[in-house]
């Protein structure tokens, strides 16, 4: 049944594979009236672009981005807003050895027994290009949350290195390669990752994603409660094999009298002391910060041979050449906080609907 | 906006309050022919129910359902079928202390700032006791999962104290009032709990649940992987902060060589030789068995004072009364194996649908 | 696949059969602090109530719907509302006769073609009574529609006789049995009716609803649309033949300069000269009042014999007793209410929340 | 709120504006496998292509069809399949002297109170340029219909004149620029539609949509009927003012016994002796012929001047020039056709989903 859609209110759907011409998204339900032109989202493609470091793919994609309907005189209409990226750095002979074998680990296999059809070029619609597409409708989400509302991520582990919230600094974030808040732990990083990419292997990451100035009341309980529907928009990311809210797992190990926010009156405002809640209690957002975060597994695609099979159902060995990222956790920073405004943008509109 | 249904396919839409005559669930879009009579939903909702040990809410509630329409001598008809649960142990008085002021960690507060509504009675449509209309639900998922797939779930963690996989017995969980597989642990926990039962206290847990016999396929990619709908369903489960599959938060610390599920060729049949993935890949299944967990947090309501506020805007100091669960974790064993469940349900059709 | 739910924002299921022992309806999405109790809700169920007259089906059910959920102290909660009616005059005994055959032009043969179930009491959940759980949900419909928002229905033919527009009296549609507009007419349609009755027959007919006061804005095209959402509503309604909107297929004979809704500036607003329209153009609502019309068959249980087949394969003559309606149409009248109502109260959430 | 998609199983997405730089629509949830290429979609567009007769706008669009995603090797993959048409032929300047007026019957007057913005150009997302986008997607309908559902319509009825049904011949229809099944009628609407040509006016048109082939048992009640969805469909066709199933309005002034599709054994087979009810009852498809009937109202862009009012308040007289259709209802009979499909493939996967 039909997948490719996300979000209510403020929807979209995406399509495209790897290698094919082009990819895109259709973004239905946007409120009229918007200030929108192609910059506003180029922006957010442009941090998310392959081959910007040698940590990330070397395809090269200008990944520039078409707005063909939905806006006029420079605002939105109201109507659909399609949105076009082309592919053009596509090479898909790198892909040539790998057209009967499975990769280990990676969704060619499960491709193949869902829809019963092989397209081995670049992972097909599998492959982390189809991200361009939710962060292309994530600079329509940001225009109907407003500036009131901020988003920032930050890569918070590689491997068994994490961040030391000590060190954290915001500012860092954009000062190295890999979304770190930890000037310091950027520097191991850097080591550790190209003694990765070097041996030709790969490794996980943990992605933390924060939205300041979300109102208290978005969240539709019982089921579209708000951190139910960040799970599975940060679940849906490929590679994701986790997700947290506020103390997360941690919250396992803690008491009732220390997990509990208490509360006070601060300037005639209800005021948390804590924030274990990651900013959501009962499905619904308490106005303190959301904090989410979410981890991915290493790539798969490697060149260290694996044992596999094949679609003949022959044993093969099989090492990947193709152009890969060693840590898509630095890529899925900015994927992170897209789907972090496309989740916020849906909820306030259903918000809105209901109680506004 | 309405936030109910759970599902497409299989799809279902809980109602009713912790404290108001009755709750229930109308499930419509169930196979017809399907036998099925109250005794097949009731035995769930027997596992799940309140006052079964002194580890869980003192509530002693019936939890007997009705069957209101969508069956005709014994077979599902393939109309909506309506099941209701009276409630009959309702003590709201319990609850007058607090009529005014916000539980810290509870979703009093989000409520009463979302709808401006404060039902103070036993946590309204917040309370737990919704999970049983989930777990009503679930009897008939599984009649349309049938017998090769079996789900089972056990509680892996209590506070700190985490079972130890090398003790791991399926068939001790229904040996203890723990759900624990570990037997060792389970006796270490019924002190551990008690002690923090007697304090007025609670504390947090976590949920391991493993389905068998899925096959290979199901799962609606990009948006609604297999992955995708069982973080939301496991998230939306009261008290949830976290959801993993497979190696879960594991995975950001292994290597891709590590990670990668190597496959070999057994009897004509492509094998996996490890299950990192816990069952999913590219957000689809692979056939080996869905291996999910999900973090609680302590249950908010405890004896000892927390600082809050109430709708008058004056600090209080706020203890709960009432009867509560010490862990909510244990009586999350099956709902979580009810969301398990449900989400399945909903993929077979979903798969079949498209692929089928 | 789930076909019992209607509308997006205000979504309402509807669950029973007619020989159950109860149908219901589960309304989610409903604004908070609503005031709303059973008599707001009671008022519309004895509208459409069967046996008021000799007219309708001699079925005697006190209709008595009881509030299960979501409100508190008289005002909606924000919460789903659940709503329950009891079947109190079963009398599954007049339809042993038919316990194998199919009624021509009834749904008992296509409901078992579909379902492989043949449910033979009283329709099963192909009956007419399900309309009650709709006209029940209307209730609240018209809550958040609010006072501004007017909907009234009237008969306006039976068989080939029609009211005359020259003597269309909206009072008088309460000062007969038939709900229609005009007193002449009704007069006719009582012993025309009488004939047919007697005659074990029955007879279709036209239903016309109408809306004022819609504000100018609802509808949500290209395919939402605020007309298509009608024709969906009114074509869903037990009977129903054909929709039409405004002029209807009269604006298949007409000219463009006769069909345009010409303008003019009154007192400061834009005033449409004629409504040819009916309230809709491009989907939308224009401020104009909202014209529907609905076609219903002659009911299909009839005392004449007809010609049909039974399970086994052998062809049969039926002549069905049970307690009929000879006009379904009368009933239809507030049935079309409750779902323009159910329309419109969607369309008011959702232009809200894009737009609002 | 989003309103562009239609469909649950088969479901697409269509975008753009009469004047925008192409239109398109995304169309997922269809069944991996089915051979696809342009071909299958481009002879559709051919049918409803504008400019192939004088009976037609005289824009000249090539209409050329690029399938931009979810086939790979002729086939296609289960993912979702991105169709674009460029717009080639666009002469806004026509369009100058209604910026700020509004037409007359046009939904240029209800868009701008809805979004508040006012794209002049053709009609920006209201013009039926957008139905090329349905037609599109109809291409793909037909491939999951296969060959043993036909589909085919006619015009039957111009302003007054209706075809003769004894002279209706389906070769007919391919042999005259209207789709007309009546040749004598053909005839005579050449010289009446020349008629209104020259005059600057227009004329509502009736067409009807039947289709062969589709099995009993499609249509989910009680609201995803197969009818309502239908009337929904084409309801949703620009200038769509009424929907008939089967005998339609007609049904009303029959009696009981006349109505009745009675039904006999014929070769083991239950088949009924007439099909009043169109191949629907109970809104699930009886295995006769599906039989639909719409109307359209006149076009409402005319030559000949209408009294109407402007943006700024000030009341005006209009005259459209641009280049229009003196009978819309021509070019609605693919269109129609389209819907017939989209609706069919739709719930052909709803019910194999469910009762498969």
């Amino acid at each position: 049944m039909a997948g490719n859609t996300f979000g209510t209110l403020f929807r979209y759907t995406t399509w495209g594979e790897s290698h094919g011409p082009a990819i895109g998204v259709v973004v239905d339900g946007v409120p009229p009236g918007l200030a929108l032109d192609e910059a506003d989202i180029q922006t957010w493609l442009d941090k998310r672009r392959p081959g910007s470091s040698r940590f990330t793919t070397q395809r090269r994609e200008a990944d520039q981005v078409k707005i063909l309907s939905g806006t006029f005189e420079g605002k939105t209409t109201g109507t659909p807003i399609s949105l076009m990226i082309e592919n053009t750095d596509v090479r898909s002979k790198d892909y040539d050895a790998i057209e009967d074998a499975f990769r280990p680990g990676h969704a060619d296999y499960t491709y193949f027994k869902k829809y019963g059809i092989r397209d081995h070029r670049g992972g097909g619609r599998a492959s982390a290009r189809e991200t361009a597409a939710r962060v292309a409708a994530s600079g329509i989400a940001r225009k109907i949350l407003g500036e009131s509302i901020a988003i920032r991520g930050a890569l918070v582990q590689i491997g068994p290195h994490k961040v030391a919230p000590a060190r954290w600094d915001w500012d860092a974030v954009a000062a190295n390669p890999f979304f770190c808040p930890d000037p310091v732990m950027a520097k191991e990083w850097e080591s550790y990752l190209d003694a990765i990419r070097k041996s030709g292997n790969s490794v996980g990451a943990v992605i933390q994603i924060e939205a300041e100035g979300v109102p208290a009341g978005l969240g539709e309980p019982v089921y579209d409660r708000l951190d139910a529907d960040l799970a599975k928009a940060l679940m849906s990311i490929n590679a994701a094999k986790g997700v947290e809210i506020g103390a997360g797992f941690e919250a396992a190990a803690l008491l009732g009298d220390a997990n509990a926010d208490e509360m006070r009156m601060e300037n005639g405002n209800a005021t948390f002391l804590s924030n274990h809640a990651g900013g959501v209690l009962g499905g619904i957002a308490t106005g303190q910060p959301i904090v989410a975060r979410f981890a991915v597994k290493p790539t798969s695609s490697i060149a260290i041979p694996r044992k596999s099979v094949d679609r003949s159902g022959s044993d093969v060995d099989i090492a990947t050449k193709g152009r890969h990222d060693p840590c898509v956790g630095i890529r899925a920073v900015p994927v992170g906080e897209a789907m972090m405004a496309n989740v916020l943008a849906d909820h306030l509109l259903r918000h809105k609907a209901q109680c506004g």
